[in-house]
């Protein structure tokens, strides 16, 4: 069965995580000061958990630690106008557990950016929904 | 001159709006009650404003209506991990004046997505920024 919203097919859990699990550059919208913002950010899933790296003294450092925040990934093909997108909001924070820390540090999460991350942030997504145009 | 914050190149504002103005799909985060999220939109400009359409009794519509949102665009090529980001902070409100919505309507505003989506909504960017990877 197929459930639609407003003209975009509903994607079921398994069908967002499995895209997720695919991606490797999604987005995290936090709010900083008492402005929202959105970053772009290269990740991986680790233990079901959304990780990324953040740099020193950055603003998405200090925003999403300890923050409930979203994070989205989508894909748009113009030509033939079909899409789909995924986000997941759970809460975010920094990865201090030396165990953990030594499984983030295994992973081939290589940000494109140039500049030192070596934060290691993690998102644990506790809602998660996905919408494809149909 | 070119301005570098943490391994990324800093797009002036100039930059930010000529992308801006070539862009098609971009993204909206707002709070929903008290949890963030990110809606994927198709997008134009009108006056250098941020137009999209939303529709009757959809979340986004509910959410952004005098709300200060980010609004964010980025291209990504995972093959040469090159790329840049955008975004965009300000007031978002519904066209509600007679004439601005027909200079709305004129618009070739075609959301991929079917459903019908009648309510325009204009975003002030009143704070620009972008970042390219270097």
């Amino acid at each position: 069965m197929t459930l639609i919203d407003n003209g975009l097919e509903i994607l079921s859990p398994q069908q967002c995580r499995d895209l997720l699990e695919r991606g490797t550059v999604g987005r995290i919208a936090v709010n900083v000061g008492a402005l929202p913002a959105i970053f772009p950010v290269n990740y991986t899933i680790l233990r079901d958990r959304i990780v990324f790296l953040t740099g020193d003294g950055t603003k998405l450092r200090a925003a999403v630690d300890r923050a409930v925040v979203a994070f989205q990934i989508d894909h748009f093909d113009e030509a033939s106008g079909s899409g789909w997108s995924v986000m997941a909001i759970g809460l975010a924070e920094e990865i201090r557990d030396p165990e953990e820390l030594r499984a983030a540090e295994q992973l081939e999460l290589r940000p494109f950016a140039g500049g030192e991350r070596r934060h290691f942030v993690k998102i644990n997504p506790e809602f998660v929904s996905g919408r494809r145009i149909v």
